[in-house]
């Protein structure tokens, strides 16, 4: 939703209690609030931030402007899980209060250091001419939950970059912290810098090159990129605004892709035998994903579900977005996987063989099983109508389809209805989560993950088995 | 190393602080003290205990008597670590202190329970007969590492079990506590028994029943039952002493072992569709495996490498016991898996391509792969007169060997000098730990595991191939 920029720039302080009731009565009438995803209290979700794990538990942060479903002066608002699963708000926010970030606290990332979170992140600052200038700072948190930002700009835009300039993340490689960050050049192309932590002080940064990647630049920004390793290989996932559709068949507004990569060479500042670019999500959105190292090495990702300059049907509830099931990445045959943490299984209130249902309370797991050699379709958030969210398995041609064409209210249609991924001519499984308003569908545990939102209408929230017989299981979620 | 009585149970207060220097200057003049496993300061190492995630880090006591290579008096030894491959003695012990545990604080389990972590256990206890009692006893160890025993014995052995009733696992199977327990019956065969807590008071347990898990009784005793879920089916993993050979092939003086079942159903006590009886391990000691689900349930498990009743070189040196690396379970087509945990990678402190080595630090990694149709021979701990312990890969056959009879001091002889197992005719890879004293190997990515000792006389650090051509890296490895 497009606001006025005064509305959205007002200073916090502004807001008085009286507004504040207002826009938190108005998001209770929505008839789409998630279960067992994280959404904004209020007003509008975009980026995971700060996706870490801190003080023994899981920390995350996501992007915020809580005033109504428009991308206006953010701030990142704190969370945090023992399992991934269930999470928090712990009250902790990190607020656009100083010079260095007066128009908004923008994305960015953490690493516990001694015992305190380093945030580093972007203060995006403008002038009175409404020029833009994208400064990477930092700041700790401490184990109480007490965020004090540093004084010093750490990082300031290079010569080479435009005002697009954002999204740090931090990340270490053999004992040596690093930085990458997203970044325009002056032909308007996208491009990642490195840095690196002088001495491993992280207030101290020192620019290691322009990062390597085997990337064709028919990209105009690269926004949120991430390394991250699995099973050794270094693993870089990026959002390439507006690259060239003949280097990678995509459906939504921007992209959210990957590469897998053999090693990274520091010296040459080269990701080594980058794989080609590949889709991260065939689903309708899931965006500017960010991911991090455990400290024992596993590889775990979360994204926006989401898109930039998207109107959504929850707007008009004065909020907006949410943040997709947690992931954890594996390389399995040279293919990266993404799969649910297992601790998502303690959702499950109860089980039934699966069947067609006239009515269930869209708040469900879905584990099925489809035949090889057979066409198979499902309607999701069905009616009595036949309207619902259509979802094809093909083991016979290779393909999974889905439609939203007839699924609740439209939107964002521009981007058209069906997205799509081929698959192995072979038998197929698929975990599929249904959460009020949100799908989640992981192929072959995790090959392929497609998501999206569905905002149904009343009565739109039953199971229609269209053709083939998938069996199965159904189990009823409860956080 | 067998003591006389009075030396293994003299009291710890009796222990002067000369005769624990001489302890542990014998301990030093040890050459196979290893670097990055976890080996006991002094004494004799056995059981992994209290396995868990307690404030934030792993938690891993190992069961010790600090005072030579015997059996004496145990306690419990805190470790702890970030990432599963670093762990360091916290100072925090849980002696035999009381009258309840007057003979030793016996193996048990642990779980985090509101902010403090519980500790349900075996307090040992003989009169002045010399009869055995085996108590459950339960203590608490907050934050700072207090440890507070309880007064109460929350078990008593029940009617139907003999002196052999012991190392309680607790574990949350859909919200509720439970705990199983090794035994033996009256007729002298093992069996499970299996408890709940009472309104999920850890210090009230009722017995739910003899746990049916479709075994034949031909053990004479069940120790270390674990009870993980994995991939959401329950996997037993469990040591039956004198398990009959016609059930299972096995080569240690006791076996390791585990089933995979489909189901727990808690009414009739029973793992439904338990599989048939594996061998967890092949090489020649690992035992007393203890596992437990994380709160985002991924399934680890460690072993202690070594077994009861069987001297080792090290005897003399005054220690005994190692703890294996840790493992995290999966379930691939059906088969449990066992992979290290992705930061033992973080002691890779250089890398070369893989080649013959006149002499090594006893201290690297290998990950080889080896091609399909051939048999190849590695000799590791190798000399210059050809001794080694021998590893053939043959995937021609399909069978991995590892023989020690060649390799370093013998022990242990009566039970064979060979170990085996089989594997897919196809191309194998191995990843290949070697730590001064102990070697662990993993088949396919943990498809199948090895785990022994090896104590190499001086000199016999080397890597020869004796025939074939495998390919791959190798890592020198720094703690």
């Amino acid at each position: 939703m497009n606001l006025p920029r005064e509305i959205r720039y007002r200073a916090y302080s502004d807001w008085t209690k009286d507004e504040m009731i207002k826009i938190k009565d108005n998001v209770k009438r929505s008839p789409w609030r998630v279960s067992y995803h994280i959404e904004p209290k209020t007003g509008l979700l975009n980026d995971p931030n700060g996706f870490s794990f801190f003080n023994g538990k899981y920390t995350l942060f996501y992007q915020n402007w809580p005033f109504g479903a428009a991308h206006g002066l953010k701030e990142w608002v704190h969370t945090e899980s023992d399992d991934l699963v269930h999470f928090h708000v712990t009250g902790a926010e990190l607020l656009p209060d100083t010079k260095r970030d007066s128009h908004g606290a923008y994305s960015g990332s953490a690493y516990e250091i001694e015992g305190n979170l380093f945030l580093l992140y972007i203060g995006n600052v403008r002038n009175e001419n409404w020029e833009r200038d994208t400064l990477q700072i930092g700041a700790w948190m401490d184990k109480n939950y007490n965020i004090t930002k540093g004084e010093n700009v750490l990082i300031h835009p290079p010569a080479d970059v435009t005002d697009h300039f954002r999204d740090p993340q931090i990340f270490n490689y053999e004992g040596q912290l690093y930085a990458i960050v997203g970044a325009q050049n002056l032909e308007k192309s996208g491009f990642i810098k490195l840095y690196k932590a002088t001495d491993n002080n992280v207030e101290t940064w020192e620019e290691v090159g322009n990062l390597d990647f085997d990337g064709t630049g028919s990209e105009y920004m690269i926004e949120c990129p991430n390394l991250v390793f699995v099973d050794q290989k270094p693993v870089l996932i990026y959002c390439p605004q507006g690259l060239d559709k003949s280097e990678l068949n995509y459906g939504n507004i921007y992209p959210n892709t990957f590469k897998i990569c053999q090693s990274l060479d520091i010296e040459k500042v080269k990701l080594v035998g980058a794989s080609e670019i590949q889709n991260l999500d065939y689903g309708f959105e899931a965006y500017a994903t960010q991911g991090f190292n455990t400290p024992d090495g596993r590889a775990l990702i979360v994204s926006w579900i989401g898109l930039p300059d998207i109107n959504y049907p929850t707007d008009k509830y004065d909020y907006h977005g949410a943040m997709s099931l947690v992931k954890e990445l594996s390389m399995k045959d040279g293919k990266l996987y993404q799969y649910q943490v297992e601790a998502i299984t303690s959702l499950r209130a109860s089980s039934e063989q699966f069947t067609a249902k006239a009515e269930t309370n869209n708040t469900y797991e879905l584990e099925l099983t489809f035949p090889p050699n057979q066409k198979l379709e499902l309607l999701l958030f069905s009616d009595s109508k036949g309207n619902g969210l259509s979802l094809i398995v093909d083991t016979k041609e290779g393909k999974i389809i889905l439609n939203r064409s007839k699924a609740g209210i439209q939107y964002a249609t521009d981007f058209g209805t069906i997205r799509e991924c081929s698959i192995d001519t072979k038998e197929t499984i698929a975990n599929i989560f249904v959460d009020n308003s949100i799908i989640e569908i992981f192929i072959n545990k995790g090959e392929k993950v497609f998501t999206s939102r569905v905002f149904p209408e009343k009565h739109q929230n039953g199971i229609q088995i269209k053709s083939g017989e998938p069996t199965g299981k159904y189990f009823e979620l409860k956080y």
